[in-house]
């Protein structure tokens, strides 16, 4: 890594996670000098593999990929990262509107129609997806009535019955981590296009966001880009204040430290973008718009095992619930281990409330929660952890900024156009597969072009 | 002022507004050395009086007090600041649901029933107001309930005939300054309790809150104000870093300024304290607090003509439209001044909006409208002028931050509760009067006397 004397480049960019390193090496490979500036003692951001005994790396971040993340699938093959396929063998269990704890089997012949009434929803979904434009969405034909109310008030207005209604609930908090009162529905149209369909974005199998991991921990793949660039990173670096002139950037960080650019990308997320001090001062728009982009509330507990014993009992690991605390759980074991090990998942409601209880009332409540799907050898892990995002200085929740009622419409194009020579990237900014990792290196390679593009 | 070199004080504040001076003074008044560190060149924050011509102060932030704002009464009495009644004589003009200009008069005779309807839901949302502790209104019986939909969606449900729902959204919005699909029910009924009852919220007349201006310009009590503690305020002073132990903070300014004191009091809106880096970094729930509470869209226009014409014709020159692009106006001549001033409104949508014209259409598009309602001489004023607050740096949107949708329920606590040894105060965490200037003084006070209760 650089030593701050050398501070000199021709594109500062702010935040070593996987949109900024994408952009870097982009810049690079065009034969411009990239700064990466790293506000945490680490590269990667909002991806953060945790080995918490030897040979058991947990994914407090990001963590699988899905089919369709091509960009994802090349820089893994690139980098010489090596994927597996996530296990979804058996069934999964389901605890939902007081009809107690049934298997996949089960649940599926007595919920038949309640299952068939979301789809239906899922494929209205779709059709209206299609309308969304996920360069502008604000130009959508619908997008002031569909940015006038939340997800949750049309999922509401849908006369749904409870069962669907809440698996509904659960799905989509489960991508969004926030109750779905809190989104626009044109925000979760555009999140479903930018996906492609519902199927692709809520399925866990075939087709879905969540079918591949990475060998060694999803961390191998910034871990390996920062090795790749490493001359141009340097870490423990928060930015303070962009100073900007019409060909310039002076960049000034925590403790005195000055780079200067060309030009800058903000390869942040938009919270934490507008928390920077920017001189000329930013237009109010963007200003605004950064003030209405929360992050969402989300945390990962794992619970590691001897062995993955709810196999051998046909379940694949995978649990929904609107009882608790938990909605949705994932087997996370890793190939040539022998361990057992389970993810619970706290979103929106489940993140802010169990998340602020101290650690062993999360643990009791969640540990009850597996007895109840998986029997009483689930009351005995070898290892417990667990990690709110909203508690990480520099990341400050996750899984990506949420679009509340009005902000596409009213404050939309300031979210990626570049003011003068500064530019935007962060999966929050992407256009596909916005809020994952495809989305995070769409993004910083959308930036480094525009940024190649105005240097040659 | 102080030079930079003497930054030492027993109390650092962050922000040279109303708040924070009023915090100072209580602190000089107990013994304490505050030290109020202000970003902008000039004090004041949110109330900013211009000399528009010779004699011709107007305000682009705030402008009135009400009867039952006691601090300002006191204060401005103690300054020897003198008020006078705002002009109310004549009608208002009304332009709503396609009925055209009318008269008042005309209006409430053509519009009786729906009058009657909007009296009725005032008196509904007193009574529901009533059970919101201001102190925390999370803990209201129904506070989930209530946090869990919209202001908007409340007044869309009660059946309401066009007239009185545009009333009622007019109203609020030039109270909260967002559109009331943005505001949560809960919020905006802690808004009327903090305030009393609607009558005193929305009511220009008697027991209003906009019955009373200040000789000179409000610019006058923040101006005065700041004169008797002139030895404590360091203007242009942009503050980056507080770092805190258990009973001393160290703050770090933009250029490399430090203060040092045994408390800080951070005394500016909810979203720029979370712009402030603090080390250690502060809880979860206060960041994503922070990330959850917008600032408005406001934005006034003043138009200065030879003589308040509209008066001879008995208009009071208050207009309220849902045409616009102004809502509403007032008559803003000052005593012992010939000219006639009028200000409009644009507030929520129309600040986004018509804020984002070109002055020049802007302008086009009010004059219009004052025409419509007082006549060809509204097109020839001698002066015109307008604020948007988005575009200022250091403040950023007016006239408060807004509460969405389960932010009070979910985040509440971390408003005003202390961390360590940073206390918080602005309007925006008063519990009398929020969002008004009653209420900066108002947490200004209560924020001082909890570093007196802790220093003494």
């Amino acid at each position: 890594m650089v030593q701050p004397s050398t501070m000199e480049a021709d594109v500062v960019v702010v935040g070593a996670g996987l949109s900024g390193m994408t952009a870097a090496r982009k810049l690079l490979g065009a034969g411009l000098v990239p700064l990466v500036l790293e506000a945490d003692e680490r590269v990667g951001g909002r991806i953060l593999t945790q080995e918490v005994m030897p040979g058991v790396p947990v994914e407090l971040g990001a963590q699988w990929i899905g089919d369709t993340h091509e960009r994802m699938f090349r820089l893994a093959a690139e980098l010489g990262v090596e994927t597996y396929p996530q296990y979804d063998q058996g069934e999964t269990s389901y605890e939902l509107v007081d009809s107690g704890v049934l298997r996949e089997n089960e649940f599926h012949s007595r919920f038949e129609s309640e299952l068939q009434e979301l789809a239906l929803v899922l494929k209205r979904l779709d059709v209206l997806a299609a309308d969304v434009p996920v360069e502008a969405p604000w130009t959508a034909p619908r997008a002031l009535e569909w940015d006038a109310f939340t997800a949750g008030a049309w999922y509401d207005a849908q006369g749904l019955s409870p069962v669907a209604r809440n698996l509904l609930e659960i799905c989509t908090v489960g991508i969004l981590a926030v109750p779905t009162a809190e989104v626009s529905f044109l925000h979760l149209l555009f999140t479903i296009k930018t996906c492609g369909v519902t199927s692709e974005l809520f399925a866990e199998s075939e087709g879905g966001a969540q079918t591949t991991r990475f060998i060694g921990g999803t961390s191998e793949i910034p871990n390996r880009l920062a090795a790749l660039i490493a001359d141009h990173i340097v870490l423990d670096m928060p930015v303070q204040l962009i100073e900007h002139t019409a060909d310039s950037v002076t960049v000034h960080c925590r403790g005195g430290v000055i780079a200067r650019g060309r030009r800058a990308i903000v390869a942040i997320s938009p919270t934490l973008a507008g928390r920077i001090m920017y001189d000329p001062p930013l237009p109010g728009i963007r200003d605004q718009l950064t003030q209405r982009l929360p992050n969402g509330s989300a945390m990962k507990a794992f619970f590691v095992y001897d062995e993955p014993f709810w196999r051998k009992d046909g379940f694949n690991g995978q649990l929904i619930s609107d009882i608790g605390p938990a909605r949705m759980s994932n087997d996370t074991c890793l190939p040539g281990d022998d361990h057992g090990v389970i993810l619970l998942f706290l979103e929106g409601d489940q993140a802010r409330t169990c998340g602020r209880l101290p650690e062993s009332e999360r643990r009791e409540a969640l540990t009850a929660e597996l007895v109840r799907h998986y029997g009483g050898r689930a009351a005995k892990p070898e290892f417990y952890v667990d990690g709110e995002w909203s508690e990480r200085q520099w990341t400050r929740g996750c899984y990506n900024a949420n679009h509340g009622p009005h902000v596409w419409t009213t404050y939309g194009p300031a979210l990626t156009t570049p003011i003068g020579v500064i530019h935007w990237a962060s999966t929050d900014t992407a256009t596909y597969w916005s809020a994952y990792m495809e989305g995070a290196v769409d993004a910083g390679e959308r930036a480094a072009a525009a940024v190649i593009a105005e240097l040659s």
